[in-house]
């Protein structure tokens, strides 16, 4: 478990590369050697672009980048999808989930009789992978083949060739570690790919996307419990009613945030269940007895995350549900943060001719002549993440549902979207929390003003003036603009000492 | 044409039975008797339930209402077909629609020799089916086969049957008008379904959302002229901007729905393209050269609509692309619509703590304790109008996007929830402009209260006095909770009279 | 319990009238008079349409039909909102959980002190609304109010016109039994109606839904049990791949068809916290202490349903969450069965240029000319209604994206859809399983060919001929279109008895 | 012209670095310095990453690296906005447009007195931004600000500073070039963001999605062309059918291409539509009566494409209605790729097992040991590409209908969408063109095989022997196993000669 935690802690740092942070982003900047490794990674050779080493499939010649590890089959895949530019790149957490897989495959392989020292490169080449240090080995885009075969060779390239590196052979030769024979080793692409699809998924839920929405879970909280007795107006149909206190508004959104991490954590079950040992079509040809269950324990291992094989191999290839089950849950995420980015851009509009009663932190400088003007721009940012995540669950749905016969093969889109969504509803709900909630304050006066002056508390005079009477003091008041008390006094119904002991909005705040 | 527009009309007030009012809606009540028909449908017969009259088909015996027209493949079609309940029939649009074809294809048929006797009984059951008059004999929901074929059977076995009954023959007997060889003649379900589909599209797009699109661009453009001239503060990152007139802001609502407008029409060329002539796979196996053409003509004539025989009958029957755009189109008219109405119960909210700029009608009796409560009730039946509209062009491109061959089998799924989108899109349209729209109202002195203590109109001293001085005042303004006038003259940086004569709202409307 | 499930029994009768077939559906067919009645239904009074009552509401008069039990305000709406038709009214279930609701807040307000006499025939008036027995009386649509606030009214004077009738009152009189006063009391339309939304959705899920899985899970189980020893070849990308079982490619289908029915039950805690007791805002203004609870305990005993109260009644009001996760849900299981229906029509396409290997039941006489054309029709049903399940998730995701600080008012519109959903998966389910999965046949014949002439099968001979030699022996049978083993013994690199003794396809579908 | 085609060629080279090739891809390459600048791009500083200089905003100092153009603003947002890494940088193509608008602005405002010398080092800095030159240099996401405008803040900063080193000033000292004064002059984030984002989808969809459609379009027409004389079975409900000819199945693809192209261009003219001149809400404030117009002139000019000014400002800002069309003309062509490209793999599924009547390209090594197993990768990844194109579509619809007054905030979610949906749909187009369209092969031999061992070529037989015969044969041949013409002649009722003359294929190609 040790070992798990600082393989993804490793892992994450890599990922993690500020963001939106000038210079070179994640899969960009060439790692630096590890002390760990047989040989470091030939740096030299590296720095050359210009040179090629010649290899071959059955088409014919390729030119591979002599500071390259993959391979051929890759090269290949560049040349016949041109789709989209490196954006469009297999997600970095499907390349270290793949690591992972690789690793905890030669592990079981050798305890079924794979050559020690082969393994045992394959494992550190495949660690490297996990680690992030061989991002720049992965050129390939989500539009190829619907399987992620190419992918699939991609990796079995690379930690080939970094192994045969360790190991003092010659790149591209294949020898003394086959990507096919050794690395790929009782796996095809049809169980690997959808293994890695749910490694990644649930890294990233584990890594992004429920820490961030505790992140903002607590910061919701904070702010329920801090606001706790400020009693205002309450909104339905965005009209004036009867008054809650901004405490208990803030608690519907804490509950719906704290769902959202329910919800989440319900369809994990279903991620948690590998797909390797299925081999081609689910059977599981061409592995041993046990290879199955062996694999999702290393990768439980390796992950700390509870994953076991899936009780059924011919859905985990044919079937891609429970990635739409999870995609489906941040969904519903998306629907509840779009309506709590809403609520506090609307609460925090004006600064004088909006509903004013938040006062949002003012993180960028406003207009240099319109003091108080604070856009709500973590709102924005968190909203627009909401609408992408609603499109990205279509693609995930539409993917989903057009499998056929013994694979789904709408695998790298299915996965990519699941990323992306996890990924932004994780960083944002971070972002919006402490750029935005954890700076909340609420106007008091302006909170106070709205909720004395508003018409609906009249409905506190009903058992003791009567309906009718009541009803009188309040059309008089909203037609004469004049307020309850004044209009009351006014109308001869009631004393202002008496006013002041009926009306009183915290006796309208939960049932008696 | 004149027989076009009369048979429309007809048609179309059978179809308007008042949407939601008391009493049994389209479809459900008995229809009187034609005068012009040669018998009257036998309402003796109809009266009673409880008779049968037996039919057969290649699966055995069936029991056939006696009241009903429809037959034995209608029949088997309800017994394999349990799903949803009788909200789910085939829309009544479909099966006019399915009338007016059937007609236009016996007057063709009858050029190409159909017995002049037979082909005339077509014409007045078909006309009679056009005109909704049979509503009652379609009982097959839309979760049937895909292609269709189930109803345009049904339509088919009604259609003979009521020539038999109106030529004084025995229902059920095929004889002397077969349902297959002489109604449906020249043709197959997988040409004359998607002909109904676009036959139906297109008037239910000509009588329900046009003109109801066409209602809202009116009121709005009369608001916005009648607004001209009232100045108010502008709101972007929903946050106090700088001001634009009421008529300057609804005018974007009116460019919105103008070009909503546009963009359905734009879609209409393809959705003018009939299938029929295509039969069986496309190739028109079965027909006469010139039938297609014949048809198109005479649907044309029947409808007053452009229609034409398509260019290419493989796709017209593989794919429905057409409906697609047609329902993008609304899909798009439906996200214009969801932000007008959002816009306005936004402006309108209040009537105390919201924006409250805008005072919309009344329509049913508010809280009774609390006057000023409008909801407004219309711009909510108008969003879940167009969050239905979304979702239903979701169906449609599933749907769509699945089409296998030679055939699209999601057709009777389409249309459903094309003919939804059209007919809520131009409902919630007029509902909206009659009950909201038309009777808005400025408040003025809300308006005017909002605008001249906004902070930003010190954007119109820069020129004068600086920019530093202009941003001390509205800082100052905004920390003290002042007016920028009252803070400029204490600030000692102008006059009474020269704020007066800088700051002019209404010099800040255009450029200069 | 008893009575729950009686009550659900008896309710669940009533809306299963047979659903596309001929005759009047639910809700339009009089219900007969029951014996438990104080009074019948005035049934005299109902065989007239023409005469009507005054009533007045704020806004003026309004003619009510004398036969119906509704009042003013369900009148003012149906002329407000002219918007869709009979088909677009509020869905039954809605109105049945109503007379649900209505009957255990009775119950309650009579523990709290309301009188025993009003409150029991309150409880005898919504007990028919329950069972179904007044859905003539509820004309709304959906496309109303977002809050639902009109067909909570509708619901209030509907029972108490019909409590007053049974208490010998005169209808329109709200005496002795007033509508808001005693139907509606400590009740809201804010929390009664998502708490309406709940019930129903439960009780659909439970009636129509699941059931109609489970059966459909088990009859997949069946033929994956009866299909085990069919070995057959399995496919990916839609090409040829190594063999499985025909039970094997069942058995997926099982698992997935498993996985919603246990998606959906994960969804069902947040469906059954009921809003009842938050009144209008959340806070529970005008209740009492308790109320909540009880309310909730009664509706789980009406019900048979473990209903409690939502722990945070602000977020019941202004997010429905529970009803985008249970949508979620959905929209992932008509993933599964649009996989599982595209994967059958597909392996029984055919006869004879397709892929042949299932012979699906013949429901409707096909071609007359083609025998064996089975068009595979309940598949088209079923994914035509899974691409409608897909829309209506889109639907509902945004309506419950877009509610605002205390209230979200697309209510009507999310439930619609929702039990829109849950009723077709349920029917179709039914549909598919009884008119097709449950009398599949395996071609035998045709998949041995198609198994036997596979060329992949060339894959058990590498460890015996070694790899070369077996590509060679596939790549010439590919040519020259012969089968393997002729193509071996004509390479001369085995005898036809190793050939059979080492191709065994039945030693290829599972790990060694 | 020249111009503009010469501005457009450079651009597209720079961002068609080869997509998915080994090595960095756009924006991450220093790009070489140019000719035609005053002073070329400080590349000894920018080899640095470790210098800073020190800038200040109203909220502190900042770091800004040496080596870049951006400012404070820019460097804010970054620390501001860490959301989802690299991959969701603001698209190359809106900071190409913003180059192209800068432009275009100071050459209007130059007309309008801006300092001729400072509006040529705008001119020729945004020319930089235009071509690409300087992509490295726009580090924000677009998870920002709903309204763009740091990232156009990150343009006149740029630019700015760009322009300063011409002109030899100090970057940073926002002299002689101010970002706000000189190069935002006359603009607001407000009307330059939709300008950018309407030029840079123009130019996506002119450079990559129609020239992309056109390729598919001319090489689906020659395929049609190719095969106009194979005659084969048709298949619908995925069923035998009645034949047609390959050509004719062929021809309904390139209807729908050539429909594909013709509903994006329907969808153009309001994407030509330019809010520039709108400014802060849309009314012009602080600019020039004609500015407007000018501007898009001058846009039109630099780029070819036929740009006007908004005739309405107001709808410019607050909607991007024109974008929702322009992404659901997108949605349906995905429809349309999904359709042919499902087509096409099944038609080509097989070698053995399956419809095999194509041969599709065999791009990549196949199966070293299933030698004519052809995985149709391209279609899987053109079928991927429109999943993404209709979730995408979603999420463009999603932020659409939720702009809020004068400003819609959801403008980069919106554009990176459309942009993302144009380059995968374009690109895909051509990869799926030139490496599966253009050498797909008939099998005629199979298609004859099966359409010739077809069944409902009986219905030839009818005029000759009748319905009946026709029928018997049919149903023996089918339960046989045998031929319809060894069947005929075993019964008697014909012979073979007459069956030859009768049953010809190719006689039932069309109407007669």
């Amino acid at each position: 478990m040790d070992r798990a935690l600082r393989l993804l802690a490793r892992s994450r740092g890599l990922s993690r590369v500020p963001a939106s942070a000038p210079g070179p982003g994640p899969g960009l900047s060439p790692s630096g050697a590890s002390l760990r490794l047989l040989r470091p990674p030939n740096t030299a050779r590296m720095a050359s672009q210009d040179s090629f080493r010649i290899e071959y499939d059955t088409f014919g010649e390729l030119r591979v980048p002599s500071d390259k590890y993959y391979g051929a089959q890759t090269v290949r895949s560049t040349m016949n999808f041109k789709i989209g530019g490196v954006t469009e790149r297999m997600p970095i957490p499907v390349i270290k989930a793949f690591g992972i897989l690789k690793r905890a495959a030669a592990e079981v392989n050798q305890d079924y009789g794979l050559d020690p020292k082969i393994a045992n490169a394959i494992m550190k080449a495949a660690d490297e992978v996990a680690e992030g240090k061989l991002n720049d080995h992965f050129p390939l885009v989500v539009w190829q083949t619907g399987s992620g075969t190419q992918t699939n060779m991609n990796v079995n390239e690379v930690i080939s060739n970094r192994a045969i590196e360790m190991l003092g052979g010659e790149l591209g030769s294949k020898k003394p570690v086959h990507p096919n024979d050794h690395v790929n080793k009782s796996q095809s692409s049809n169980d690997t790919f959808p293994t890695a699809m749910h490694i990644a998924a649930a890294v990233e839920v584990h890594e992004a996307l429920l820490p961030g929405l505790q992140k903002l879970h607590d910061a919701l909280d904070a702010k329920s419990k801090e606001f706790a007795h400020i009693i205002k107006i309450g909104r339905t149909h965005t009209q004036d009613a009867v008054p809650l206190t901004l405490g208990q508004e803030f608690s519907g959104y804490v509950q719906q945030v704290k769902y959202a991490v329910t919800r989440i954590k319900a369809a994990m079950p279903r991620i948690y269940e590998l797909a390797a040992g299925g081999t081609a079509v689910g059977t599981g040809l061409n592995t041993r007895i046990g290879f199955a269950e062996k694999v999702a324990a290393k990768v439980a291992a390796l992950t700390g995350l509870p994953f076991v094989t899936a009780p059924n191999k011919f859905e985990a290839l044919a079937a891609h549900d429970a990635l739409v089950e999870l995609s489906g849950a941040m969904n519903t995420t998306a629907c509840s943060l779009m309506k709590i980015a809403n609520d506090i851009r609307f609460l925090g509009s004006g600064p004088r001719s909006g509903l004013g009663e938040l006062i949002l932190p003012e993180n960028e400088p406003g207009s240099s002549i319109m003091p108080g003007k604070v856009n709500p721009t973590q709102c924005e940012a968190l909203t627009m993440v909401a609408a992408q995540v609603m499109g990205n669950h279509v693609a995930v749905t539409v993917g989903g549902s057009n499998g056929h016969f013994e694979l789904n093969v709408f695998k790298p889109m299915m996965i990519k979207n699941v990323l992306h969504s996890a990924r932004l509803l994780g960083d944002a709900a971070v972002s919006f929390t402490e750029n935005c909630v954890a700076g909340i304050q609420a106007n008091t006066e302006r909170i106070n003003k709205l909720m004395n002056e508003s018409l609906m508390l009249v409905t506190a005079l009903n058992p003791h003036i009567g309906y009718d009477k009541a009803a009188k003091i309040a059309k008089t008041a909203h037609k004469n603009g004049s307020t309850l008390k004044a209009t009351a006094i006014e109308l001869g119904y009631l004393t202002a000492e008496q006013f002041d002991e009926w009306v009183k909005p915290k006796d309208m705040l939960g049932p008696k």
